[in-house]
């Protein structure tokens, strides 16, 4: 079987009628009825984190996942944030979100991050941040079929061809939700501004409000030959970090809340091959709005269908995102984090209550 | 159009082969694809609240829900908690989750909740629970078609005939998405034990686990002529209660969190003759078990069997239910409020940090 979610359309597609895209492009389908998508990143934050540190923080993780309800797929990353701070990254994913609570109900990840040893070492800091959504809530594409990478390294999930691709408002249709809801952001008014906290020695929580957009967007170039590699780091990089720098240095105007360019890590903590971007927007309202007009994501754009031209099927230069916009009130837990991390500067802070 | 979702099913129906209900029964469709269900419920809670008290207290809520983005249906309703507490409560329905947080965060009743007055007499407390599911997380029960509650109140549903009633197992297999999930709670086997707290003066907001399943049960009777409205007092209303208090008085045994027996309040501030119980129970499973096998639910369930069978389709009491199927992390929030309000003994505790 494959399985998938389509609702009765209120909500006009944004497809053009007859429209038939440039280049193949593949989506995630499932073996499987499949309730919702949990992708759940641990992380730990810090000046000078060794590779020590980050190896010692990442066998934690993954021997905690190896329990039973653990992901099904796992990824462990690294990336230099906003204050200069490293943090090593890993993400588990789930097709089952009681599986996701009932792992982490039961883990020792749970009591170990809840120890008071968390908040001693005033430089080191932890954060989870879990993307849980109901299944008609999430999109993804792939630029090509051969490599399994977030939520497709899941078993019993299949990469199939499809043509809900290349033309502006291409995402939202892949979302099932959005033939009903046009997923607007209830604070679309009064966006809310950043501001400073004082979060070291704290665990604190922030609930989200509904319809967050989180993005992991990503690039695998392993492997690629010369010609494609040097394409890469000369031609895609640059115009990619040049727009992932123009949404950091304009959150406000674009809604942008966090964006972290992480780093695949293999086996001896060097980086590999392989990026990607998370990323949380107020709305999919105002990331589409930078997609569709922005010159920077049009730079990101052209080079895609001119490296689709160029390299047909022979391009070695994977690009894929996968796309969730959250229901009310996801959790996110900060603990001893600097106070520019995730979105501790935008949203109204929780902190566990003496009974 | 009629809208609805159904999966692959995944997980056998409950329903037997063959089954043919006994008795007509009635669930809720809509005449529009319904992204989600909100039930917002406000409250007021004292030992010694006037008329005065609860009506200024409907006023300002119903003054707010009129505002753009407010709920399609409200009810007013009261009840004597287990502390002995006055709880005056307006529920507000949504079918459109981004209204209801839209209407919530620009409303005046959200400033008003805020405002340090609510923490100043000792003796008043407010409460909201906020329960918003997507729509494959609800099912609905009435056991006539002409009187609309509830849910059934909002505009652009249909009460329609059903066979999927009159078994054991029937409410899951009415819930969309109990085809391809069990619904279990991740503390199934670590359920949560009553705690005290000091909740006086204080704004605490819990953050609910996966799955938790949420139960309005009515019964009208307004209307009713004497026959009927005697067996209603004689007969089903004893059972109920004896029912209702079974539960409250064995929460650990039944997973029961909360429950409240709440009568819809007239103009006047009277009671009418209609109510509702509000429940929560750590799983439907749980919920089932007591209405399967338990002599207090047979009693109510045999009764319905029996006033069915005396009164047929000149039956003059509905009875209904609406049930909500929980994803992590629901908003609860109790101001001022006394130890034992709502989910206060039974999860870990939030308040709002400063910065």
């Amino acid at each position: 079987m494959v399985f998938h979610i389509e609702y009765p359309r209120i909500i006009p597609a944004r497809k053009p009628e007859g429209h038939e895209p440039r280049a193949p492009r593949y989506t995630l389908r499932w073996e499987k009825p499949v309730a919702g998508m949990v992708s759940d990143y641990f992380a730990i934050q810090g000046n000078d984190l060794t590779w020590d540190d980050e190896r010692a923080f990442f066998d934690r993780v993954t021997a905690a996942f190896a329990a039973p309800d653990g992901p099904g797929a796992h990824e462990i990353m690294r990336f230099r944030d906003e204050a200069g701070e490293t943090n090593a990254v890993v993400v588990g994913y789930w097709t089952d979100p009681t599986a996701n609570g009932r792992w982490f109900a039961s883990s020792e990840l749970s009591s170990w991050l809840a120890g008071d040893e968390r908040l001693s070492d005033p430089a080191i800091g932890y954060w989870r941040e879990t993307i849980s959504v109901p299944y008609d809530r999430h999109e993804t594409i792939y630029s090509a079929p051969w490599y399994r990478i977030g939520l497709a390294r899941l078993p019993d999930s299949a990469i199939v061809s499809m043509t809900t691709n290349g033309y502006f408002g291409a995402a939202r249709d892949r979302l099932p939700i959005s033939a009903i809801d046009p997923l607007e952001s209830p604070l679309r008014n009064q966006p809310p501004v950043a501001k400073d906290v004082s979060s070291r020695g704290r665990r604190l929580r922030v609930m989200t409000p509904q319809n967050l957009c989180a993005l992991r967007s990503g690039q695998y170039w392993e492997g690629a030959g010369k010609e494609q590699a040097d394409d890469y780091y000369e031609s895609l990089q640059p115009k990619l970090m040049r727009g992932m720098d123009f949404l950091t240095e304009h959150k406000a105007e674009t809604g942008t809340l966090s964006l972290r360019v992480m780093t695949n890590v293999g086996p001896g903590g060097q980086g590999r091959s392989e990026t990607s971007v998370l990323a949380y927007f107020l709305s999919l309202e105002q990331l589409e709005a930078w997609a569709k007009s922005h010159e920077t994501h049009l730079a990101i754009y052209g080079h895609a269908i001119a490296a689709n031209r160029k390299f047909k099927e022979k391009r070695e230069v994977v690009t894929w995102h996968e796309v969730f916009i959250l229901p009310a009130a996801s959790s996110f837990e900060y603990i001893n984090c600097h106070a520019r991390t995730g979105f501790l500067p935008f949203f109204t802070l929780f902190e566990e209550a003496g009974r």
